[in-house]
Parts: C-alpha cells; sequence; structure tokens
C-alpha cells in the first residue's frame, strides 16, 4: 500500500519505519527540507517532500503534526487527495478534531497512540515504540465504514492492543490519566523551586531522587505539547485538575487536623487504585 | 568493626550486606524472629536477634526501624550500649528525631541515604543501592565530633555522595522533593479513579502508560510510610503542599482563562528547573 505520513516526528517516524518494514511504500512530508533529507537517507521513508500535493497517490494518509496543525493540514491535504484515499491522525485530543475532520474528509478516522517518550523529533524515532501499547480509534456515526476498516487493517499488522472508543470518551480518560497529569507533575517542579532559602534550595536540587524524578518527568517536557493539551482538551483538562484539586484539598486537611487514619486509608486506595491502571 | 542494623528491611538488609562485605561484623536485630532466621540463611548479618541486649558489645548502631520507632528503639537501645558506641538512624525525618535523639545519646548523628525502590523488606535489599546516592548527616551543635568522624568515615567507605545539612534545612528540602510529592501523586490517582462513567474509567485505565505509570508511582507506595512522613515532618509537608496548591491554581487559572503564553511560560520554566533537580 501506498502510505502518506505528515509530520515525520516521533510518532510519524516511528510508524513510517513499522509499516515500511511490512512491505508498504512510504510517503513522507515535512515542513522542513532538512528532515526530508534526513528521512530518506535514514531509510525512513521511500520518498519525501515538502509539498503535501507529493500524497496525490497514496491510498491512506496518517497526520502526525502537531495537534494545532492537523486541521488547517487536513484542509489543505483534501484538495490533493485521490478521492478514494483515507486519512487517519494521531492527535491525543480527539473530539474538536475528529468531528471538523469528518466534515472535511468522510473517510477520516481519528486515532491515538498511547505512545511517546521524553526525546522528540525524526531522530528519536525508532522501531518497537508502539509494542504493546494501546491504539485507540475513535469513530463516530458519519465515518466511513471502509475508511475505519482500512485503519483497523492496517493497525492490526502492529503489535498494539487497538480499542474504539468516542471521542468523548476519549478525551475525559485521556485528560485523567495523561494531559491534567502534566500540570500536577509541572506544578511539583514550581513547587520544589520555590523553596526560598538559597542553601536549601540547592540541598533539595542535591537531594532529589528517583521519586522526584519519576514525579516531576511529565512536567518537565515539551511546554507546546503540554499547551496544546490544555489548549484542545480544555473543558476535561480543567474538570479533572479541579476534582485533582478536592483531592489534594482533603490531603491538605488530614495533614493539617493530624488525621492520620483517613490519610493512611487515602493511600491504601490509592495503592489499591493504581493497580487498575498500571500493571 | 562490630556494626549493629536494628530493623533489617530495604534500608538496614542493603547497609548490612555493604558493611559486610568491607569486612565488618554485623550484629542484626529485628521484631521478627523469622527476618532473623532469613538474615542469617541469606548471609545478611553475622549475628542476628530479636533483643536490643543482643548489641551491647557493638561500637556502631545504624538505627533502621520505621520513622515512629527511632525514638522508642533508642530509648531501649541506650541502656545495653557501650558507653562508646556511636548511634545513627537512616530516617527520612530529622529535625524532630535529631534533637531528642541527642538527648539520650549524644553519640548520636543523624543520618538520611537518598535511596529506595518500590520493593520493601529484607528481601529487596540488595548491594549497590546506594551506589551514587546522595547520604545527608545533620548534626547538630551538641552532637559529638568523635561521632560524626565515626559515621562519616564508615560511610565514607560507600560510594555515596555525603553530605551535611542542619535537620530544618533537610526536612524542608525533603519536604518539596521526597514528602509532598507522595500527596501530589497520590491525589492524581484518586483523581483519574474518580470518572464517574463506568466504561470511561475503564478506558482511562487501559490507555494508562508511561507518563501516568510514572506520576503515580510515589502515590502508590507504602502508606505507612507515607504517612509517617505527613505525620513527623508535617508543617513543611503543609507549607511545602500549600506552595504547590498555589502553583497548581496558576495553571487552572491560566487554562480558565485561556492564557495559552503564561501556560507555555510555566511550562517552560518548569523544564528548565527540573534539570537543576535531576540529571
Amino acid at each position: 500500500m501506498k502510505i502518506g505520513i505528515v509530520g515525520m516526528g516521533l510518532i510519524g517516524g516511528s510508524l513510517a519505519l513499522e509499516f515500511g518494514d511490512r512491505g508498504h511504500e512510504i510517503w513522507g512530508v515535512s515542513r522542513k527540507e532538512s528532515t526530508c533529507e534526513a528521512a530518506i537517507a535514514q531509510n525512513v521513508v521511500s520518498h519525501a517532500s515538502t509539498e503535501l500535493s507529493s500524497l496525490s497517490e497514496v491510498e491512506l494518509v496518517v497526520l502526525c503534526p502537531p495537534i494545532p496543525a492537523v486541521l488547517p493540514t487536513l484542509e489543505k491535504l483534501v484538495q490533493v487527495l485521490a478521492p478514494e484515499a483515507i486519512v487517519t491522525d494521531v492527535a491525543s485530543v480527539k473530539a474538536p478534531i475528529v468531528a471538523k475532520a469528518t466534515e472535511l474528509w468522510p473517510n477520516f478516522v481519528g486515532g491515538h497512540p498511547m505512545a511517546g517518550t521524553t526525546e522528540s523529533g525524526l531522530q528519536a524515532a525508532h522501531r518497537g515504540l508502539f509494542t504493546g501499547a494501546s491504539y485507540v480509534l475513535t469513530p463516530i456515526s458519519s465515518t466511513s465504514p471502509r475508511a475505519i476498516e482500512g485503519v483497523r487493517s492496517l493497525l492490526a499488522t502492529l503489535d498494539v492492543d487497538l480499542l474504539s472508543a468516542t471521542p468523548e470518551a476519549h478525551d475525559i480518560a485521556v485528560a485523567a490519566i495523561s494531559h491534567a497529569p502534566v500540570f500536577v507533575s509541572a506544578s511539583a517542579i514550581a513547587a520544589a523551586s520555590s523553596i526560598s532559602d538559597e542553601a536549601t534550595l540547592k540541598l533539595a536540587q542535591m537531594l532529589a531522587s528517583s521519586g522526584f524524578r519519576d514525579t516531576s518527568r511529565i512536567g518537565g517536557g515539551n511546554s507546546e505539547l503540554g499547551t496544546a493539551m490544555a489548549k484542545f482538551n480544555r473543558e476535561e483538562v480543567l474538570r479533572s485538575l479541579q476534582i485533582y484539586r478536592d483531592c489534594l484539598n482533603d490531603c491538605i486537611a488530614w495533614i493539617d487536623r493530624e488525621d492520620w487514619d483517613s490519610l493512611r486509608d487515602f493511600l491504601d486506595d490509592q495503592k489499591q487504585s493504581r493497580s487498575d491502571f498500571v500493571v
């Protein structure tokens, strides 16, 4: 199959490698000429161009640009695509994208692979990024069944857990487990950084070990991505952060009034709950 | 040297292994007979007993029981110790312990190795746990210089970064980078678990990946330890959580009024700040 990949960063590049390994012909598109050259030189794609018009003959396109660029890119892409072509995306926000994208192109199917690393860009792309990961598709009632089947059968060749959800359920779920935690985690860095005594701050920086490393990891990531998550999934991120603040306020109140039994019960509950999220 | 280890869990057991490797004779004490038997069977210690009186001839004791048991254990221990014996502890809270412990035993030096794993207990003890870790000593003006030198020269044989701080500065620093993050992290689990729609909650549980795993790790740990941190370092943990809540409220306000520039600047600042804490 001729597959177009628009945006050859971590996700786009890694998908290109996987699809290429399975015998597909990969047509990459990047805004940057240098990325096109690197993608060809590293055998990530067979063809690369800065022009969407290069995709006029592909059968399926995966849109992998930053979240804010998905719809603007699709608007241009539909002007050059073959009428039968199927389009999917990988954005971590679905409701605001899927409705408009399906209007623009009925053969659009929203998608979101739950994979990432701290690194980004083509140089971080690698085989195996998606191995064992969940990959959510978010078709809606107006999505073409042929498009769903086309995306599903392609992704079934990867070693992923293929799931289906409404765009709305997807956005609520990722607000809780991925988007809101960015701000939870970033605030932990901000709080630690606000130690006013210089020597004590230096001590804290020296003492920070694996616990702080893990808690602060996603808060110290790509600021454009974090901002886009909040902007495009604003309502659900806000709702999730407000619930989060209520939980935190409970902790603060228990500690303040020295209610150690309630605090211990809360921690016990979370230890138990976490095992439902994390194997 | 004859070294006593009271409490043969993760930290006590791992110290016993390291000190034993360096030719010291290790005398272990545990409340449980089964732990004593296991410690002997696994060659973690040379001698093991459930009685503190077994330590009457050791030259140095490391107290490694749960935080609430450090002072009660020391009160009993001082009744059997040789007058010259040096005592140190490994508790993650220092101010409330060091002052009283030094009154009980002037040869007491507070200590805190910044090492841990998700596992606990003797079966989790292993060589290398402290390799490259920071190890803080918190002497006060009434601490005997000979005791400081005794603990320091023993720990200098481990591959640790040996630091010195006041108990107060230590407690402020660990509140920010270790204790408060337990409740930050636990609240993230609680918020995610509170998704009211059952199917969406199940979806969130399936989609949770490395980001949620890391952010939630220390919140899903030992509830006794988390509660003891809050109880014994209450004032600093509260102060740290209140600062944390202010940072979180800023995030919520920026998202609420769609001030994406401020949100992005905040995330950029935290990315930068994190590099001062985590190499």
